[in-house]
C-alpha cells in the first residue's frame, strides 16, 4: 500500500489524469479508472448530463470531447481523506470556456495504482460570463454625474413594460412554483432575460393552495433556495403558506420577471426563425412571446389522473382529487372515503380523521412507508442536518456528494439503509401489516428515495398517519380499488359497499408529456419521450437503462426545449447546470452535446 | 517580556481576572488593568451600555454588581493574536443568568503582567430563554395526531386578530423603518409579544418615499439585517427602492406583526398599572394598545427643521423641505436654491443639475466631506468590506470589533485615518475650497463618524455631487444664511438676491425629544432629556461627558420607556442588547441597573 497521504495520493493522480488528457492519450486515461467505473458529468466535459459507465465508456467520451473541452489546470480542493480503502477527493478543474469542480473517490489496484473508482465533473461558470458577486457585484449608486440617469426602480420598470412587449425573452419558463422560480433567479444572476409564467396569481400559491395541513416532507436543510438560506431558526418542515411567502418575497428581492394569472395556450417552434411562438393569456389578454428557449417547469408530473370509474356522474357527494382538496374543516362527522395510499392520501386521511370525519383509505397497490424520523436520522442525516452542517457539510457540499454517487449503483448505498429501518421501525410496519396494509421498500429493497427517482410515487413518508391506519382509526381497505361509484356509497373490487358522503382521489398525476402534448404537440411529446425515470426496469420505471433521470435539466431531442424541476435539493442544483446551459447559449458559445440519450418510450 | 503565546497570556490574564471576581477581591481585579483602562459593558453586566474609564470606575461597578452578576467560566475563544506589543483575545463567560461573548487587549505592564487595556463584555442570550435556532428551531410540522390542530397559517391569523385587540403586546414599537424591524425581528424570535406601528402603508415606504436618487451611502457589508444577510450580489450602495423591497420581505418573513397606515396619538404612562396606554389610529380607526415596554424607532432626529424665514409665505414658486422633496424631474429648467450642505442638499443639488435646473447651495457653516471611496478604502475596509470578510471578519465579528473601542478615545483612531484622506483627495478639497466652499474635518479633525456620534450631522458623504460644486455647475454661496424670501427670488444676508423657482430646505432635523414632548408630555421628555451625542463638548455635542451615546438602547430616565434607531449597523448591533434587555424583563428576571447617566439636557 502507498505510503502516501491522501493528498498526496489525490494529486498523483489527477497530475496523471490531466497529463494524459493534454496528450490526448486515451488509453492512458482509461487505465487510470477500475474496470467497474463510473464518471458522472454535469456539462463541463459532455454538455450534458451524463454518466460514462465503464472504461469504453469514458475513452469514447473522451476521444469525442477532449480536443474541444481542452481540460487542464486540475488542482486538489482542500484536504483528500481516506476511509475503508478509498480515498476521497474534491479538485477545481477548467477546460477551454469554464471553471469547474470534481470529486474523485480512488481505490488502489493490486498493482498499488491508484484508480478512479467514481468521478464527478460540474460546470461551476462560464469564464468571461461569470456571476457579478462578491468583488465584482455591482455598486448599486453610480457615484459621480449622470445627467438623465435612471435609477434602480426606473429601471426595473422599464424592463417590465418592455420584456415580452417591446422585447422578446431569451428564455420563457412556463411554471412559476419552486423550480421555474429557482431556474429564473440563477438566470437572472446570469444576465439572461427571462420570464416565468404561471398559472396562479402570487408566487408560492400553487403551495398555498394545497390542503391545509401539508408541510414540507423533506428538512429544512434539504430545501434552501439558490443565493439565499433560509435563516436559522427556519422550521424543519416549512409549513406550506410559510414555504409559500418565503417564495413570494424570493421572486421579489431576486428581481424575477414574474407574470402571474398567465396561462400558456399554445407554444410552435419556428424552424426558420430557430425561436417560439407561445402564446400565452395574461390576466385575460392574450399575448405571443418569442423566446429562444423554452423551459417547462411544471413539475415532472402532469394532469390529476383522476380514474374513470362507473357512476361517478351519479353521486350525490362530494368528489375531487387530491389536488383540489380544500382541507378537512367541512367533513366533521362526514364518511370519507380516499382512494389511494402514497403522501397524498395519507395526509388528507389524517387531517379528515383529526377533525372528525369518518375516514376509510382504499389502498389499490403495495406502498411503501418510511418514517420522517428514520428517513432524516437515516438516510439524510450524514449530508443534510444540523450536525452536517456543524461536521462541514452544508447544502453546496451535500448537493455535490449526493450527485457523485452514480445511478447505476446509487440503490447499493440504499438497500442497507432501509435494511436498518425495518428493524428500527420494526413494530410500525408489523401493525401496519396486521392492520392489512400492503407494505414494500421497492422491488430491491432500496426505498423511497429510489422510488422517487425511478417512478415518482409509490410511498409515504410517515408523519403520524400510519399510526392512525395501524390502530384503525382511519379504516383501511386493502388489495382492492372502487369499482362503481353510487349515489352515496362506493362499490368495491370485493364487493364490499362504503357508505361515502366525500370521496378523494389522491390517485397522482399523468405523465409530463401530456403538457407537452397538448400545448406544443404530440410529435413533439413524441420526439421528447418519456420524462424522469432511470430505466431501471423496475416497477413502473421501464428500461433500457438510461443512468440519468431522462430528459430533466438536459437538451432533449426538440431542440430548444429543456424540462426542470424535481424537489427543492434537485431544482436547486440542477438549476445550476440548465441555467449554464441556457447561459452558454445566449451567449452563442458553442455547446456541443455528447452522448444524447435515445428515446425509447413515447408519448 | 514574556515568552508566553498570546493565547496563553490571555487564558492567563481570564484566570486571574475570574479569580479575582469569585474571590470579589476587586483590589485585585482592578490591578488586572492599565491605569489607563476602559471596560464597556453592553448589557451583561450592567444591565446598561456603559463604559467604566479608570479603574476606580471599574472597581465601583465590580462592588455593586458582581455579587449579583455572578460572572464565571471566562474561556479563551480561537486564539489570541499579538501586534504592536497589544494581545487581542476573545473569551466566552456566563453571568448567574446568561451567556455572554467578550473581547480584551492586553498589554505587559513594566513588571511585565499582563493588564487590560480595553475590555469589552457583551451579553449573547440568557439561559433558559435562547432563541430557537439550529438544533433548537422548531419542527414545523407536528408530526403525529392532534385532533383540531391548527396550521401555521391559522395561527398567525390568530394571533394577527388578537393582538392588540384581546391580547395586548408586551412591546410597543412606534416606528416601522429599519430600527423598529431589526428589533421586532429579534423580539419576535425571543417570543416577546410585540407590534410595530408605521405612519407609512408599507415597510420599506420610509425609504421609498425619498428622493428618488437615493442610495445608502453606506455599504451592503455594513447594512446587513439580523439572520437574514443580502445575497452575495447585493449592489455595494442599495438603491432606496431595493432596500425597501427588502425590508418588506424582511417583515413578511420574519412574521413580525407590522401595523402600517398607523399613526400614534397619545401615549400615557400609567403608574398604578405599571403600563403604558398609547392612542394609536389605525386606517382611519383608534385603538388603545397597553404596551408594558415602550420602543421609540422614529430615528434618532425629530420633526423635520424649516427655519421661519420673513417672506416665506410671499414665495411663488415651490418650496418645501428635504423630506418632502419629490425628485428632481419636475424642475427642467427651473431656478432651485437649496438651503443647507449636508448629505440630503448635496444630493438633491447634483439630481436636480443633473436634471437640467438650475441650481445653488446656500452653506450657512462649514461642512465635512468624505468622499464614498475614501471612506470605504481608509475607513471601513478593515471591518466592512469584501476583503475583511475573506479575512474572516464578518459583520458580526466587525460589529462586536468596533464595540470595542470606547469612545473616549475612538476620536484618536480615526484622526489619522482622515490626516490619511487630506492627502489622498488633497486635489479635490483644494479646489472646493478654491470653489468657496467651507470645510471641515471636525473640530478635532476626527471625521465623519465622530460626527455622526456627535450630533449626528455636519457632513457629505461624497458619490458625486462635490465635483459639481469645485467645478461651478452647482453654483455656491457660502458663510451666508437666506435673510428673506421674495416672491420669485431669495435675498441672502450678505444683499444677494437669487432668482428662485423652487427652495429646497435641507436643514436637517429637530431634537428627537420633540415626539417625546408631544406624544408623551414635555415633562416625560424633560425626565429622560437629550438623546443622542456623547458629551464631547465639540460643536452640537455639549458636555459633560457621558462615554455612551445618550439614552440609546439603553434604559431611560423614564420607566419602561426606550429609545431604539440609528444606521443600519447600529440598529442591527444594538437591537440585540435592547431586545434582551426586554426579554429579560418579559421573563421577570432581576435587572438591576448600574450607573445610569444623569440627564443634563433638558427637552
Amino acid at each position: 500500500m502507498s505510503k502516501d497521504t491522501p493528498s498526496q495520493r489525490a494529486s498523483d493522480w489527477l497530475a496523471r489524469f490531466e497529463h494524459a488528457l493534454s496528450a490526448t492519450d486515451m488509453t492512458a486515461a482509461q487505465m487510470l479508472f477500475m474496470p467497474d467505473c463510473y464518471w458522472r458529468d454535469l456539462v463541463a466535459f459532455t454538455w450534458n448530463i451524463k454518466t460514462q459507465e465503464g472504461r469504453d465508456a469514458i475513452a469514447h467520451m473522451l476521444a469525442w470531447q477532449v480536443p474541444n473541452v481542452k481540460p487542464s489546470n486540475f488542482r486538489l480542493r482542500g484536504e483528500a481523506t481516506e476511509a475503508d480503502g478509498i480515498v476521497d477527493a474534491w479538485f477545481d478543474f477548467e477546460t477551454a470556456v469554464a471553471r469547474g469542480l470534481g470529486h474523485v473517490r480512488l481505490r488502489a489496484s493490486e498493482r498499488g495504482a491508484d484508480q478512479a473508482w467514481t468521478l464527478l465533473t460540474t460546470m461551476v461558470e462560464l469564464k468571461g460570463f461569470e456571476e457579478r458577486k462578491g468583488d465584482n457585484r455591482a455598486k448599486g449608486a453610480e457615484h459621480g454625474v449622470h445627467p438623465g440617469r435612471n435609477t434602480w426602480l426606473e429601471r426595473r420598470r422599464e424592463e417590465e413594460a418592455a420584456l415580452g412587449h417591446t422585447e422578446q425573452p431569451y428564455t420563457l419558463i412556463i411554471g412559476g412554483g419552486q423550480g421555474g422560480i429557482m431556474l429564473a433567479a440563477r438566470l437572472r444572476r446570469l444576465g439572461v432575460p427571462t420570464i416565468v409564467i404561471e398559472r396562479n396569481e402570487r408566487p408560492g400559491d400553487s403551495w398555498r393552495k394545497r390542503y391545509k395541513s401539508l408541510c414540507l416532507h423533506d428538512p429544512v436543510w434539504y430545501d434552501h433556495l439558490p443565493y439565499l438560506p433560509f435563516p436559522d431558526d427556519w422550521p424543519v418542515f416549512s409549513p406550506k403558506d410559510k414555504i409559500a411567502d418565503w417564495l413570494e418575497a424570493y421572486t421579489k428581492v431576486m428581481e424575477i420577471n414574474y407574470w402571474g394569472s398567465t396561462v400558456a395556450k399554445k407554444a410552435e417552434f419556428d424552424e426558420s426563425r430557430g425561436e417560439w411562438a407561445v402564446t400565452v393569456e395574461r390576466s385575460g389578454k392574450e399575448i405571443v412571446l418569442r423566446p429562444k428557449q423554452l423551459v417547462f417547469a411544471l413539475g415532472v408530473s402532469g394532469y390529476p389522473n383522476v380514474p374513470q370509474i362507473p357512476g361517478a356522474g351519479s353521486f350525490l357527494g362530494e368528489q375531487h382529487h387530491s389536488s383540489r382538496h380544500p382541507g378537512p374543516e367541512g367533513y366533521r362527522g362526514k364518511k370519507a372515503v380516499v382512494l389511494g395510499s402514497n403522501n397524498s392520501a395519507h395526509d388528507i386521511c389524517a387531517a379528515l380523521w383529526e377533525n372528525g370525519a369518518d375516514v376509510t383509505m382504499v389502498q389499490r397497490s403495495s406502498t411503501h412507508i418510511a418514517t420522517s424520523d428514520s428517513l432524516m436520522e437515516l438516510a439524510l442525516s450524514g449530508l443534510y442536518s444540523e450536525q452536517a452542517v456543524k461536521n462541514g457539510i452544508d447544502h453546496h457540499k451535500a448537493d455535490l456528494i449526493f450527485a457523485s454517487v452514480p445511478y447505476r449503483i446509487m440503490h447499493t448505498f440504499h438497500i442497507p439503509v432501509y435494511e436498518q429501518m425495518k428493524k428500527r421501525d420494526a413494530d410500525l410496519y408489523g401493525r401496519l401489516e396486521k392492520a392489512g396494509f400492503l407494505l414494500d421498500f421497492g422491488d430491491d429493497g432500496s426505498g423511497l428515495f429510489m422510488k422517487y427517482l425511478r417512478r415518482g410515487s409509490g410511498y409515504y413518508i410517515d408523519v403520524g398517519a400510519s399510526e392512525l391506519v395501524a390502530n384503525g382509526s382511519v379504516r383501511l381497505k386493502s388489495g382492492v380499488n372502487i369499482e362503481r361509484i353510487n349515489p352515496k356509497s362506493v362499490t368495491l373490487s370485493d364487493g364490499t359497499e362504503l357508505e361515502a358522503d366525500l370521496l378523494v382521489y389522491a390517485t397522482g398525476y399523468g405523465s409530463m408529456n401530456q403538457f407537452l402534448a397538448d400545448l406544443v404537440s404530440p410529435e413533439v411529446a413524441d420526439r421528447v419521450g418519456k420524462v424522469w425515470g432511470l430505466g431501471s426496469a423496475t416497477t413502473k420505471d421501464p428500461g433500457p437503462w438510461e443512468g440519468e433521470l431522462r430528459n430533466m435539466w438536459k437538451p432533449t431531442r426538440q431542440p430548444q426545449l429543456w424540462i426542470h424541476g424535481g424537489n427543492l435539493h434537485q431544482s436547486r442544483h440542477y438549476s445550476q447546470f440548465l441555467s449554464l446551459q441556457l447561459k452558454a447559449r445566449y451567449e452563442g458559445l458553442p455547446t456541443p452535446v455528447y452522448g444524447q440519450a435515445e428515446v425509447h418510450h413515447r408519448h
